[in-house]
């Protein structure tokens, strides 16, 4: 969903995404590293599409299928152009050539390795193409300029971008830098981009020349101002660090102002589909992975980790509680200390408090298992399912071997293997009787 | 217990605690949301009992039994005003009028939302009564001091308060900035603030325009200065947040200073009452809820949860140790990873090191608990209580179905459940004997 | 190994580290404090050894057994000089004057208290004597130089030490601080220190007078800079958390650079010797002890913590693992959440999931240990093995009484208590078969 009223001019988002990354020392190309959950790259993408894109159109390393796959989920309809050879971001560009030739009207160039750009900073980067500009570029006042191109403007209008190397003492002293983003008039783009030459120590085609060309001909060039933090690249994992760091403090300010409680913000840790609903505290060291929705007035206590889960409202978890996907918790459901719970629903109101696996389960409204309740899914070939009743009541430190199901309202006395179906309302037993040697312990030794 | 020697005046300490806070987005008043395990209020209530008020006076929002209850908990004998209307600040102190003409020599204006205020600087506030000032305003030097009103003082005696839409150009340059807080002469009180008027944009009454109306009596008004963090109000749960980590940054200093390693304190999440003795050694990640003292050179390992726990000397607990209310661990005990302890005293020396639950017990001095043991002390009805005697040692996967007794010295097989109490010295053996059917798994399937 | 290539001249140490630190209000000795899993002298005498000392001296409070096997066991071969009297820096460093008479090129003094300075540093500082200089000392430009003792100098030539005291308005200016650490031309080491005298108001010997006796001399004194941060001092436990903090953000670093991904690096606590290879992930809240080695592309989930433990390429644990000493997984072995695992080899592909204890075993490759699965280790008298063969199953909630040996390919139905040897492919059951009572929970009672 657009951000900004989307204006009645097409936009076309060129993602660059082909960069090697090797100071990432990965097998794992760089835009797949994960941020909050996702592909570095799927931030972008959907960057991009909020800020309105209407085509857009990725560049990326050739014989990815991973690359590929990642921009078909966070992009679907996405254009691939793989850039086969790597001659700088002008021939990058050129690489999603039948994208630019359609003709859309503004045209965005962003990098996919550049994540923390938001939807809004793009939208106010292509609003100076449809005030007559060709080319407006994303730029920022560096605290430490060294080694940014750097923008030289008059005003709001662009003379010139000059990288380090070539600039004057002068010039150097300009803390305004080149961001790297880029909007073109999209009928100016394939002009610009196409005369754009390789006569510099590396032969290679670079996209801010661009900027000269369009100056040179008497065009308009807008600056377009962003928070250097937003404008980060990443080029290495202590800047993937920093990165999930800026998107953390983002996702858990929008939590706390939408109304939930986060004791410890900077030990939480959330994707970026996390809902969390109103009146819900999250206590200190909590993990959210991806696909976690949690009703209002839950609590998730300390070092609970959560993934692909349900919370419905007023359910508690925690401490140590792991939900993992599949775990849909109904209304005032509560699920305590060293629980795994995996593809299970469990009924409003159930307990199940201490030192529990319950996995591929249903679990009935009320019902209360005992510390160390196991359901035994797996017989070493398939899963099978748990079904306990309303009401259930299982012993402490019970095996229920599945396919079993526990009926409504019946009792399972601790210590049981349970094997065969318990039905409703009886009481099943599953242990040894105890036996006892009376001073056996004054001669200790092994039992 | 006052931190200064309590003068020879009277204090009455007005705390305003109606706001709304529509901005927490919350159904909890803003002012009971908890910082260091108690409401915010409570803070501040601490502060001003700490700072020596002998009269405590708490406006209200009308109808809140809970906030009622927790100014009952936190400050016995405080009164209670309803403010049925809201009309501004000075109409709120207003509302405790009974308490203000019972005289006391000093007045002292708190708020329910300011929560890092210091009995120091409480103290500090007041001082200036004592010598002559009608009125003392608390002030901080803002960093940026936009939308605060600008405190106008020659000296330490103040001049005006001039609220950022009155003040001149020169005035808005003023970095003085009112923190709200104020004392004022317990003679004069009920004076100033019946005569100030409601003559503005809002048709509020506005506790500041006291100090107009004192300056133009000729009479001194005080200025007494703050850091700006200290100052610091919660209106939504980004400050409450930003709060918690103000007061957990005392706490976790004072523990350090007094001679308690938190090796990475960031992440040691303290109460406002945790006590940790000397050479005590916490370890990163770990929680202290309300009502923890942990004894000399105990070691709190690291993912450790504890509350209402009480840990004498030489404990070691975690990691992933949780000691919930009625945990009392004598000398020496160990308590070790995906433990849960309840209600349950453990004697000297003992030890319960791995997946276990003890709640509703005694554990004997130097007994030992095996992995997975677990005491089942609930029946689906009521909860009973497990006793183990001195040198008692408990089998792994041991489940104890309590009522029940294990006698000093007995000895507890392996995967046993013990229905029955086990005298002193036996053995108690509750498990079944093992078959074997020979090559049955070449041909897998379900046990 | 030295950072820098050893030039030909050798090199005396000599580590001050008799300190009481009685701020650190301990019963353990200030420099045995551990940082990042060793002590805090530890960190300095492993950067002596790494700027390339040849001969080391440590002086220390006499009587102390545990700082002298601290030493020798970090740098071995290390001469402990006790200090009887505690008359001053320069008379503690002559507590060493046999090493010193020993006549190395260059001697460099460091403090067993100031753990984060660096190889590097301490080869910077001993540069100068190689040309020439009689001393050098390390300083810094402190933010806030009060109390600092200043170093006068006229470009790299070192004036004099002023102490605060004893400085004119203008010295207090200077915001070159003296950090403590000096560098001394071996053929000048005992007469400038056998002639500072304790001509002062604490009677001591101080060494920063051996500056002015150089001077004296006509000799050359170098300044050598260093960063404020790793010159600080250890002097209480607010300091120690801050070292740190500052050693922990070097490792991460390093491990960031070299190729792990540290998800939320401020929540990650690494030991002076993990580890980590390359494409590793760590998630949020991971503690390290010593001894850890992580092959590639491992991923440690959140909540782990591990100590003396190896982990083979593609292994995969937690969240919730814990691995105690010994622990030593193969290639894709799973490890899941609440799982311990001591002294224990898990084979290759073998799996424990969830909720197990695995001590003293040997689990073969592509076993699986079913939830709750409990090996029995300690009889209450001794510990013993579990070997479980290639390829077994080992039912949920079984409890492997050692010594005991489960088969290649057999398999353990749930629920088991398995106390003799299982052949392989055999089915091993050792549980009670299920009684059910019908309607006897309508009556309910305990079980």
């Amino acid at each position: 969903m657009p951000v900004t009223a989307t204006p009645p001019r097409s936009l076309l988002a060129v993602v660059l995404a082909a960069g090697k990354g090797t100071r990432m020392r990965s097998d794992l190309p760089k835009v797949l590293h994960p941020l909050a959950g996702r592909p570095m790259l799927a931030h972008v993408l959907a960057s991009v599409r909020e800020a309105g894109a209407t085509d857009i159109a990725v560049v990326v390393e050739p014989g990815r299928a991973d690359v590929a796959a990642a921009i078909e989920a966070a992009a679907p309809g996405a254009r691939v152009f793989p850039q086969a050879e790597r001659l700088g971001t002008a021939h990058a560009v050129l690489a999603a050539r039948p994208a630019l030739e359609a003709g859309a009207d503004d045209v965005v160039i962003a990098f996919g390795d550049t994540p923390l750009i938001r939807p809004e900073t793009l939208a106010r980067l292509r609003a100076p193409l449809a005030e007559g500009a060709a080319v407006a570029v994303l730029a920022f006042e560096a605290a430490d300029p060294t080694g940014y191109g750097r923008v030289l403007a008059e005003g709001e209008r662009v003379v010139a971008i000059r990288e380090e190397k070539d600039a004057s003492p002068d010039e150097r002293r300009v803390r305004l830098s080149n961001a790297g983003l880029m909007a073109l008039s999209g009928a100016l783009a394939l002009d610009l981009l196409g005369r754009i030459g390789n006569d510099n120590a590396a032969g290679e085609y670079y996209l801010p020349d661009a900027v000269a060309l369009a100056v040179a001909d008497g065009r308009r060039v807008a600056v377009v101002p962003v928070e250097e933090a937003e404008a980060q690249g990443v080029n290495d994992r202590v800047q993937l660090a920093a990165a999930e760091a800026a998107i953390q403090a983002r996702l858990r300010r929008e939590a706390m102002l939408a109304g939930a409680t986060l004791i410890a913000p900077e030990t939480v840790f959330l994707s970026h589909d996390t809902r969390l609903g109103r009146d819900v505290v999250v206590e200190p060291h909590v993990v959210f992975g991806p696909g976690v929705v949690v009703g209002d007035a839950c609590v998730i206590h300390a070092f609970s980790h959560l993934e692909k889960a349900e919370l419905a409202p007023g359910v508690q978890v925690g401490p140590y509680a792991r939900l993992r996907p599949g775990a849909r918790l109904a209304e005032g459901a509560r699920i305590g200390n060293f629980v795994e719970v995996k593809n299970a629903a469990i009924g409003a109101g159930a307990k199940v408090n201490h030192l529990s696996y319950v996995g591929d389960a249903e679990v009935g409204a009320r019902a209360n298992l005992g510390a160390g309740t196991i359901t035994c899914n797996y017989d070493g070939v398939n899963k099978h399912r748990t079904v306990i009743g309303e009401g259930a009541f299982i012993g402490s430190n019970s095996a229920l071997v599945a396919p079993v199901a526990v009926g409504a309202g019946a009792y399972v006395g601790s210590g049981s293997v349970i094997t065969d179906d318990v039905p409703p309302e009886a009481l099943a037993l599953g242990r040894a009787r105890q036996a006892v040697k009376p001073g056996w312990a004054r001669g200790k030794g092994k039992a």
